[in-house]
């Protein structure tokens, strides 16, 4: 059911994770492959990073910076944001993802590692070698699939205009953060060609999922042919 | 100011951490040499880990289980607890510690990363060897002076019954963990001398807080020396 990568990951053929931009249609493209797997008759369990557990929730409301008891903290440096991404990681892949496969149920997120090595990475600047380092470590599973959701950063903030009333802190961040981040991203697409598979967000929702449908379903068929 | 020590990481004269387990009287500790140095003219900033910043110090209550908005989320694992400390840590050094030292100030923390090693690697075997890279990549400094207060295991349970009527989820381990944390402690102190320094905890408050500023006084004395 598993199958350790060249990096030493053990990839699950039942975990899809979803990367890309705010605006890109992750959550359409997300409920788009839950209904899919549903109606094939898998469980599913739908998650999101950060988050994915009451703790690493709780880990998501400190990265970004929603007030606690009422009181606002500091923003976090870049090193605190990369080790609270990987803390509520840690715990989302042994509380949450781990057992759903093991039971074997599908588990589809909305983010996962690449998000680091994308913002923390590509974004602030971090040595990508120690974000390598900490997920070697600490998660020690890749998805089977990835799809990647491409979109431009200002074709992106025009989506989310007028949706977000309360951007958060990461949201509120300028064009050249982003414009570093969409450049990880497909930096990583480029290098994990197998895994992660680039959609072009810049069509219609519809279209997008309807994309992302047909990989996930040829992606199964092939798994299928090899196991 | 500052030196490379043999590890690469800057250890700073002005810098210096209390250690050990609970009941050794790090408190009393941490009071006399503040005392100590105030009257000698310096600023001093107390501050404590996991803590010693607003967001740190809510990394803290996700650490020790306080619940938030009366909800208690599950216990973190082993790794998850090991990255929030290295989170904690980073915000900690570089909001706190760096800029109080830069100034000039005096920083006595009550725990620094040798509370990881003892704790996260002794206590929950994860691999020092991992946790040196936690260091060397977010915290990159280390105390001139590190106090290591040594106590038997039974006899901090003793010292402390009947104080702390809401045990954090640390204090609730067993004892062959806590064997361990202390083993941990020594065995640093065995491989570092030079830094730290074991005071025997099982003499009197007074006693030990006297032993602490007497080293502080010679490790100044020395410094100055060799400056």
């Amino acid at each position: 059911m598993t199958a350790l990568g060249d990096n030493g990951l053990e990839r699950h053929p039942h975990f899809v994770s979803l990367e890309g931009g705010e605006g890109a249609g992750k959550t359409t493209v997300l409920n788009a492959l839950r209904d899919a797997l549903l109606q094939a008759g898998h469980e599913v369990v739908s998650t999101r990073e950060p988050g994915g557990t009451p703790m690493a929730e709780q880990i998501r409301n400190l990265l970004l910076n929603v007030p606690v008891d009422g009181v606002q903290h500091e923003p976090p440096a870049a090193e605190t944001e990369l080790l609270l991404m990987f803390a509520a990681r840690a715990q989302h892949v042994r509380e949450t993802i781990l057992p759903a496969l093991a039971r074997g149920a599908w588990v589809i997120s909305d983010r996962f590692t690449d998000s680091s090595y994308a913002y923390q990475g590509g974004g602030r600047g971090i040595d990508s070698a120690f974000i390598a380092e900490l997920e070697h470590h600490v998660v020690g599973i890749q998805p089977g699939l990835t799809l990647l959701l491409d979109l431009g950063v200002a074709q992106g903030r025009e989506r989310t205009r007028g949706r977000d009333l309360y951007p958060d802190r990461i949201e509120r961040e300028r064009d050249d953060f982003f414009e570093k981040v969409r450049s990880a991203f497909l930096a990583r697409a480029r290098a994990e060609p197998e895994r992660m598979r680039v959609i072009d967000a810049t069509q219609s929702a519809a279209e997008v999922a309807a994309d992302a449908v047909a990989i996930l379903r040829m992606f199964i068929a092939r798994t299928k042919a090899s196991g």
